[in-house]
């Protein structure tokens, strides 16, 4: 078991990186001293002689390591100045650098696998685990503390899958998956019959199934379908304690921030964003690109791209209670418009109706 | 432990069934070969010979298997048709049909289950299950994997509790009730004094109960009173991610969907239906049959039955950003409004105050 | 094992209490008998002889116990009464008095504990609880059955962390500190850099810091920094189901109700209290003692104390249905409204344009 213990690092990151290193990485272009260390990134308030940090839309003046940057690099006091157009794709690039692989391989005592489970090579399966009958876990598979694989169920290459995470028999999930703590994928449809005597149950016997490269947050529920699939698409990504629900296909590359849900069925195209506690009615289809504002409510198809918003900005209590006392009574407000365009109309056009 | 093991099939499915059963059990009209196997139930868009398909509203022109609609059967080619009148209670009797039982009874060897802990006949406990001092499960309940049910605790008949799901000491849970993985069950209420100082926590001494035949989804959180009781009554159903605070009662039969949330004492009738992210304030009341549509939040009491709604539903973005900012000009253009009609009420009048 | 498993009680309160203890406890003012024994706290609608009730901004005609209050106590029939002025805090404080030590100190059998952890005295560390390498635990910490403190880890004196609760590597959690259960310290922000070849994930190197007597109800998401820290400042509260982003700063005493969220890299000022399902877009501020009402949305600065607000009440659905169609009318509205004042100013102002 030792290895076990011994096999994550309490720092998860990596020694320093050389200007040169994280020039390459980034593909930016370097100035100053190309073997400028940087011990590791920090935001730019804290930066300083030794570190790596960003700096995108503005200079600072004080002594930095090494800054990647979009502006010129004459405006920085640094050791190392890396240029680059795309600011945030270089960070991406940048940081990865420091993360070290979390895991080696082993199988702890404690984990329950089941021997008809097929298990790839260069898996990590933590303390109380669990593999059901017949699931397939594929080569490199990390399957963190109480992480729980349902019979019949197959995890992809290289997928983490996060602590006390539940996973329904039958998921299919993809490679390089990435799940996060406390996630329910293929709990029960929310489908009932609602019927005089009360809602009753509508069996849900269909599945989930989880593409290649989706990262799924901390808290997120994904619902297998009353029948067929639940599909989140190649590349998509949910962030904390969003509801997906049964019979939702998520196009491949999309984009959705916490606290977000989409009802039954709807279909979200490719490289949709949802911000925020963003919710999308039962039965919706919203098109490729669409991008939909926080908190806004989609009640309905979203035929063209474009960004979409509701929902009211916060302002002082006061002014919001007067405006939304009149806005019920907007049918009065053009009912009264009316009847003075008429008046004025009748004054203007004298006398025909008298 | 070998039973264990083997008590959760891989296809928690059954064999084929006969459109004659299947008739049966959903009291529907038969049309066709009364002995046409259906090996599994599938969508529509799916559906052929062989298997089970449901077509509601709609019909369709391909070779089918079994098909239970709410249409004409001539309008179907399919070895056999169902008819019926209820399609959705229909689909729920129907698809009963395929479900097994999903567990053998057995305690597994990892679960910690107290010695004065009270076990009904026929249970089901599986590893890293909790069962503390003076709790009592009655027969044929369900413990999965990492299910935590605290000191005191009572779980009746038939019940399941799901995976990683917290039961705080003292929680009374009911019969045929169903718990979803990562649910907490009686944490503590929200409840605070605020001082000059901050705020100073006031102590949660009440407990939680759910009737018999309650459905909770994954990741739903339940706390207990302050003191009394917060109470979900009789065959209500709560999708995930929802919130129900201290001292709610949540009515008979009641339906809340996905991330509603309901604040501390309010009380729903029986029968209400919250669609997805509704919010309801605290100390409401809401009458018996009330539905509120998606994303409203209910700021008052709600004495009618009815259907209630707010929120704005999603439009093109400035679309959107022109409506709100004349939103809070409402003010003002009723005072010109009122202005206006004012000086044509003078004209038409004439020059009295002149 | 004994001492692990008799260590929490099945009922977690007190004997009972005597009205002068309680008064003294809440600093009130007695009237009637200082020995009459409360058995155990109530709500007003179930008290009677002998147990302890609250009654605030109303009196009741029936006989009580020992009742505190607000009100002038001869309009009480009570054992005694306790005159307060601060009812919520005094209620806090008499609730106290009957609340236990929930767990004697002891280290499960089933727990993972590092050697090079450090663990401090009269800890409890419950089954199935991880306590990864070079963690530091405080005097008198517990953490509940299935509580993960990753490696390098902080938990401060006292604090107490909930069932199947995460904690990530290197995060620091301060002194008497609560952690419902289920909930996700330190899991990665929601950082992505959006490509035309779909979003690349932006490696998240920081950490979360919880400070001293912060309060966390059941499934909440805390994420880790990008660089440098999320941090959660002392005396904070926050209910079930909130999710606060990376970078997100909560100032000292704030109060979030369930379901909030705080996007990226905002911050919330001292005592600051959002209601439920409020929404903070990213890279806000919000003044010290600034409180926005439940549902709304944060979308700017929100630079004086006050009270916000947005978000629709609920209205019968028809009602709402007419004015939210108008509201889409409001530039049309308007244009008509100023049509109408020229023409109105043209006859009052004669003939000068025709």
């Amino acid at each position: 078991m030792r290895e076990l213990w011994a096999s994550c690092p309490v720092s998860p990151y990596n020694f320093p990186m050389k200007a040169k290193e994280i020039a390459l990485a980034v593909g930016g272009q370097l100035f100053g001293d190309p073997e400028a260390e940087a011990s590791k990134p920090v935001p730019l308030e804290e930066a300083g002689p030794g570190t790596l940090s960003f700096a995108f839309g503005r200079a600072v003046d004080k002594p930095l390591g090494v800054v990647v940057t979009d502006r010129k690099p004459e405006e920085f006091n640094a050791e190392a100045v890396i240029l680059v157009s795309e600011p945030r794709l270089a960070m991406a690039k940048a940081l990865e650098l420091f993360v070290k692989e979390p895991r080696e391989p082993g199988v702890h005592p404690a984990a329950l696998v089941h021997p008809e489970a097929s298990v790839g090579e260069g898996v990590y399966i933590g303390p109380w685990v669990f593999v059901g009958r017949g699931a397939k876990l594929g080569r490199g598979v990390v399957l963190e503390a109480g992480a729980f694989v349902g019979e019949g169920s197959e995890i992809g290459d290289e997928t983490y899958i996060g602590p006390w995470t539940y996973i329904h028999p039958g998921t299919v999930v993809g490679r390089r998956v990435r799940v996060g703590p406390g996630c329910a994928l293929g709990w029960d449809g929310f489908g009932y019959a609602l019927t005089s005597e009360g809602p009753v149950k509508i069996p849900q016997l269909g599945r989930v199934v989880i593409e290649d490269e989706v990262e799924l947050g901390a808290c997120v529920t994904v619902d297998r379908a009353t029948l067929g699939e639940t599909r989140i698409c190649r590349g998509a990504k949910i962030d904390n304690l969003v509801q997906v629900a049964h019979n939702v296909v998520i196009g491949p590359g999309s984009v959705i921030a916490a606290q977000s849900g989409i009802a039954g069925s709807s279909r979200l195209g490719k490289g949709v964003v949802l911000a925020g506690q963003v919710g999308v009615a039962d039965h919706i289809s919203v098109a490729d690109g669409v991008i939909v504002t926080a908190k806004s409510g989609v009640a309905g198809d979203l035929r063209e791209p474009g960004v979409y918003s509701s929902g009211v900005p916060a302002r002082p209590r006061l002014q919001f209670l007067k405006a939304i006392s009149l806005f019920y009574r907007l049918p009065e407000l053009f009912e009264r418009l009316k009847r003075l365009e008429e008046r004025v109309n009748e004054e203007e056009n004298p006398r025909k109706a008298r």
